[in-house]
């Protein structure tokens, strides 16, 4: 028997597959749970006997858990846990910890995969117009899309999403190329070196789609200089993290004219305050933060639970582990 | 020498490659040229002349230009010309007839595509929210999104685009059906017969791509017995002819909430006028007859004009022969 903590909210098929899938453990609801994975619940007085956390445990209240054998985040991010006192802690004890990056990582790349399309046929103005045929208005939106064919997107930031997004988008005639610190040769795409990134920002790519995760080596990753160093009229994509762009120099970089658009699903903060430049910069298309959600979501955070749960009961390899 | 009249306006780096590649052969231009491919021209003194003609040209002239050998049209849709007295005309003068599908099928495709992935990913609502996370109306918005995985996408009027289509569709995990009138076994996804229309539009079809050309037998073919079979919340996107869709029947399906949406490229007329119910019924994405557009088009027409002249000088098959 486990005692499994979960401190978010479900809604109520996924907490009937949770209950009747974990039959012969324990369920331990926190007292105020989080409204929504994307926040940090506040520490509960059951935590403290937890063989497993589901949710977004507090980083301190792990050190005085004795029991703790396992944490599955709730969340593809895991910025709060990316400490070295963190992964200290949980190396000397032993204790696993998974993301639920499999949760979330169909629906962002078919996010990135809507935003390039959705850039490529010029959506935005051409839902707005009504423009008669053969005006000069006319004309300028229906040359304005494009067909991909022998487009080149870079992914920065390649796993799981990249890999899928990278499928997706085969069939569109396109080149996609990788960025990622540490390639591994199992890409299927080429990967572009550190030393070769402002070339080819410079001369080859169309579209970025920036997925990296945020951490004190990506923030600020994408900056004025980088951005300066674009192909004039390449479009940049954000479904990582705000953290990893400077969004001053987005603003500018799209007021300028030096980038023809932006699309981002992630900004600092979120939502952006009234007056924030990105606002009302030109061709900058926000969504908010929703790239990771799907109908049914919940039931696929769960289902990937206890599928874990199983591996975890059987000593096999956990799925998402990364620590 | 042949004497090809051009009766629509061309950018100067289209007509320059036209120039170019037509050296030999003379090339007439219309005194009153037509300002979009999609316009008729009207008649012209010198198409009396013409060995071939490229563009639009008036069926009526058609009987009385003694020389002409060959028809290019510049468009895809070639209704005007599709009548029983038009067909026999050139079939007794042995006159070859295409339409310039291949030129816009791939950014009809691509367009359509970019329709079913911004309905997948919710985006009109999600780029006009600004909601803050785990507020009622974005958990709304996060879990309105889908990956697409395991939808059933029909595409009625299966031809080179449909078949474009459905290879880009592929990565997407979702099962591709096809209707047309005449299957010729080769489509590669499994083909609805007539019989079967209503049962899998009732069951199984969660997104239905119209591609029908107009013409007597596909007008109105969406009525309003076929919008009130389909499956509640299906989708219903047109990139075919606006004139195939019953659109009363249509608003009314989107205000009854039978289809959850609607993505039009074409509407009958267009513009659709100020009042007309499709402008305000909910859901309702259109884009002003742009699905074929893209940059460079006009090159795209000229090089594929340009290659079926070469296979006209040397007695080959014309591609996009259709009468």
């Amino acid at each position: 028997m486990l005692r499994i903590h979960v401190d978010f909210t479900l809604p109520e098929d996924a907490l009937a597959l949770l209950r009747e899938r974990t039959q012969g453990h324990q369920l331990l609801f926190a007292e105020r749970p989080a409204a929504s994975v994307l926040g940090a619940a506040t520490t509960d007085p059951a935590f403290a006997l937890a063989d497993i956390a589901f949710g977004q445990p507090d980083p301190s209240a792990v050190a005085v858990a004795p029991a703790l054998k396992w944490i599955q985040l709730s969340t593809s991010g895991y910025t709060r846990y990316d400490s070295a006192e963190f992964r200290a802690l949980v190396a000397r004890r032993n204790i696993p910890v998974c993301n639920a990056a499999q949760v979330y990582a169909e629906a962002c790349a078919v996010h990135a995969a809507s935003f390039i399309l959705a850039q490529a046929r010029n959506l935005p103005r051409a839902l707005r117009s009504r423009e008669p045929h053969a005006s000069p208005a006319w004309k300028d939106i229906r040359t304005a899309g494009t067909t991909l064919q022998g487009s080149t997107i870079l992914i920065v930031g390649f796993g799981t999403i990249g890999r899928r997004l990278a499928e997706m988008l085969r069939p569109f005639g396109v080149k996609v190329l990788a960025y990622r610190r540490n390639a591994r040769g199992d890409e299927g795409v080429p990967v572009v070196t550190d030393a070769q990134l402002a070339h080819v920002l410079a001369h080859d790519v169309d579209h970025v789609v920036n997925i990296l995760p945020d951490s004190p080596s990506s923030r600020g990753f994408f900056n004025a200089s980088r951005f300066g160093a674009m192909k004039p009229g390449a479009i940049f994509h954000n479904i990582g993290r705000g953290t990893t762009v400077d969004q001053d120099a987005l603003a500018h970089a799209l007021r300028s004219g030096r980038l023809a658009a932006a699309w981002l699903d992630v900004t600092e903060p979120e939502p952006l305050p009234d007056g924030h430049p990105l606002l009302t910069a030109p061709n900058c298309h926000i969504t908010p933060h929703i790239a990771g959600g799907h109908r049914g979501e919940s039931l696929t955070l769960v289902r990937h639970f206890l599928a874990n749960l199983e591996r975890f009961t059987r000593g096999e390899t956990l799925v998402d582990r990364v620590m």
